[in-house]
């Protein structure tokens, strides 16, 4: 029956790898254009398919209809730089190193003032599939590291068009300067300059932008050799923003305007791989970063019936849209509850590539190509949920564990800030970090996705499932080798004061000195 | 631009009185048969279309792809009884008098010990459809008083099978008799004997007679002259149940397993008037009673994304699903955010009928007829939130101001009661009923569906909205002319010892002495 977690047996893992060969057989499907549209901050209950009452998002909506949706998708992390790395690398951010432990169980990410960005040790996707004969471009926020040698064209991307980090700001290029803007490996000019957000009326044309690129690459790459299009625009992170033409169009004020103009990015970007005729040899996978930010208040987003949100480990922070469109291969229409992560894209673009997945090093993502083809699979695999270099909770099967829990600091409720409002649920939203090992809190997680009502812990049902959670904990933590973190270190002197290409556009500002502090991650 | 409300004017209401002629005209469709599809405690969540992740509903997600889905609208009441009445009078229950003034802002239901019912005061929906030739069948709960003169086919009903209260249970019989499940005008059997429910499996064929009922029905009438089907099963009100055949097949329990049964009933249906050739002159609605129990915890259903659930009056407890399909009528595929009530489905259904909507009473249903045709308007008609005799919010264009807030008594809570749970933001799910009316509450509804931001009472945006709102509810209690409560009175002598009907089947109970006494409405 559905919904009964099992422990992982080697054989899901052998069903997937050799997915390929018989999708390749059945389809003579090979090397298939990848493009993923990785959303920011964008919730799962901002989409239309997943029940936003204002329905904004016609276009995505069409391609869940078209394709696949996947109900159960998670990030590796509840925030954005650790997820993208570990959707780059397949791994988890305590393997990959994206994380810190200055204090135990922080979210860390890449500020502008970080020293690291993702290991050199790592293999990034792009790397794997240039020997497969493919094309890669990131067009939008890159944010595994902003110095040489983390960039996306030194990590395997041949063009980029996009920026390092947040488009926070306006700074005043004294004390901190404005975030740059890149094609390639040379800056273009920065936000808030030569690519302008208007705080005041939200406009900015970054995502018109930032489709145009996508639209422009399709156009340029189709029919050439395979492709691999990383769209990952940020208009619906704080500052959100939209085009003229957007703004005041949504019924849920600038965010709406935002998640609108994004979704018809969407439709263009689809619309060109249509008009090039590579739409049939290209899947395309819809999801976003992280939870809504619902710190954010009206300038964040939804997470439909999930607790909380972004920077917490509760469905709110993690669960993501996850759409895959890939007309006459993925049956159309169709939708799985498998327990899907962003990890899962590393290994299947690597297999649909017909490449090799790394050997010398674990690999969390399961590649997915069979699966795709099989909506009706059910999958026990686990899923862990980490805050920093903490395992907070794992799922299996229907079912979640929380062995820790933190929802917001107290010293950041008292400034307003709330990573779960509206929500309490007691013993889980709880303001400091809070250990539950002796006891851990079980929930029902498809009975109760929005983890009000912790399973009895003298209940037959408890008893029953605990030892599976336990027990796929205890094989995670027996072959973990936990990398170096890379985000322990901050310093003023690594900010965007001189970065490459300023010469030329003659906007280089004075490096101060370098005084690298171990950064402080407050939650 | 969206959801800027403004006030009700006259023409608005002119706008729809006008509408049938030009339906009548354009689609050359009189008098077509009416189905309402009322479930019990289903939550707006609990649809794929909606949301729930499950995707449960494949056949009520196909009736909204085939017709038009209303994602703002409200049922009249947060509970049952009162939410019933209203959808069969038009009329919310301050005025029908389907309330209680024992305590104030209590929600009143009729349990079996209730000693009032659907005053004879009032016009019933399938007594204004008699006279256009309509025959009118309800098949499920009743609701609106057990004994004489309240029954259904008192009240303009030609058939009937269901029951007239909850299936609670089961009972004793000599303390507390059975709930009776009625034929006509005659018990048939009771629940938990002839009409088993198994509270341990959760067993229960009553959906699936139900389900047979209305099927029956529609074989019988279709082509004779225009129907009226109210269907309202009860399965998904707790305790819930399924039959075999569907026990077990779901991912959320047994109220899974509830949707997934009911959801193949709205097929059945939906064939049947295919097959009988009358679904393009049938318009079908689908909606529940009020929002889902939360009370009832694992064995509830989903709100979504709103507030709370059943007992209050935020979302959670008053927005409800509202689905219309008419084959070539309405237009398929639509949405529409007009904020409707389900007192709108009373006026419709008498305007496309041809009949006469009362005019020496107020009736707070709009006649949709037109606006079934032009998902595109935007309708600024105020919405009001009553909880027993108690205004406690209005809701008017994209905004909604509460003046009262209640959403568990103490003393409930502290029996493990909670109609809010998960679910805490201050100063609105307030353990007591806390009169805001000084400084009402505001929030934007379309930006804000969660009711998590309250408005700042110091913002442009507050003082530009609440004089609105608060002029809406001012122009509400100038005509406001209050019913005669029916649901003060409770007498064990009224339970169902001795239904009519139980002389033949021999199970007449002793009634035990009068003793009336004001009804006690915790909540």
């Amino acid at each position: 029956m559905v919904g009964s977690g099992a422990l992982v047996p080697a054989s899901v893992l052998f069903l997937f790898s050799v997915a390929l060969p018989c999708l390749g057989r059945s389809h003579n499907v090979t090397r298939p254009n990848i493009v993923i549209m990785l959303m920011d901050d964008m919730g799962w209950g901002d989409l239309g398919i997943n029940g936003e009452p204002s329905r904004e998002t016609p276009n995505i909506d069409l391609l869940a209809r078209e394709g696949m949706s996947a109900t159960a998708m998670y990030t590796a992390a509840p925030l954005c730089s650790p997820s993208r790395a570990s959707l780059l690398t397949g791994r988890l951010s305590i393997r990959n190193g994206f994380y810190s432990d200055n204090a135990p169980g922080r979210n860390a990410y890449t500020p502008q003032d970080i020293v690291g960005g993702i290991s050199k040790d790592e293999i990034l996707l792009p790397e794997l599939l240039a020997p497969q004969g493919y094309t890669s471009a990131l067009v939008g926020k890159w944010h595994l590291g902003h110095r040489s040698p983390y960039l996306p064209l030194e990590r395997g991307f041949n063009s980029w068009f996009g920026s390092p980090n947040c488009h926070f700001g306006p700074y005043n290029d004294k004390t901190t300067p404005n975030i740059p803007v890149f094609r390639d490996a040379k800056m273009v000019g920065r936000y808030y300059e030569q690519f302008g957000i208007n705080r005041t009326t939200g406009e900015s044309n970054m995502t018109k932008l930032y489709t145009q690129e996508a639209v422009k690459f399709i156009e340029q790459e189709a029919g050439k050799g395979p492709f691999f299009l990383y769209w990952a625009p940020d208009s619906t992170h704080a500052p959100t923003y939209a085009s003229k033409d957007f703004l005041g169009t949504s019924r849920r004020d600038r965010y709406g305007d935002a998640v609108r103009e994004l979704d018809a990015g969407v439709g263009a970007i689809v619309g060109a791989l249509k008009k090039m005729g590579v739409a049939e040899n290209t899947l395309v996978v819809f999801s976003s970063d992280n939870g809504a930010a619902l710190v954010s208040k009206r300038e964040g987003g939804s997470n439909g019936p999930f607790l909380c949100g972004k920077q917490t480990t509760f469905e709110g922070g993690m669960r993501t849209p996850g759409i895959f469109w890939w007309p006459g291969v993925i049956p159309a229409g169709t939708v799985t509850h498998q327990v899907w992560t962003q990890m899962d894209l590393f290994s299947t673009a690597i297999e649909l590539a017909g490449g090799t997945i790394p050997e010398d090093r674990k690999i969390d993502g399961l590649p997915l190509a069979r699966a795709l083809l099989h909506p009706e699979l059910e999958i026990a695999r686990p899923v862990f949920f980490y805050r920093g270099d903490r395992l907070m909770a794992v799922r299996l099967g229907g079912y979640k564990l929380h062995l820790w829990t933190w929802s917001t600091p107290t010293y950041e409720l008292q400034k307003g800030i709330n990573y779960c409002p509206g929500a309490e649920v007691a013993n889980l939203t709880t303001p400091t970090p809070t250990d539950h090992s002796a006891r851990p809190i079980l929930f029902n997680i498809e009975a109760d996705p929005a983890e009000r009502y912790p399973v009895p812990p003298h209940s037959q049902e408890y008893s029953k499932q605990v030892p599976k959670l336990l027990y796929a904990i205890i094989d995670h933590r027996r072959d973990l080798k936990k990398g170096v973190p890379q985000l322990n270190w901050c310093d003023p002197a690594v900010m965007h004061w001189a970065p490459p290409g300023c010469d030329a556009l003659k906007t280089c500002l004075p490096v101060p000195p370098s005084k690298p502090t171990r950064c402080y991650w407050p939650h």
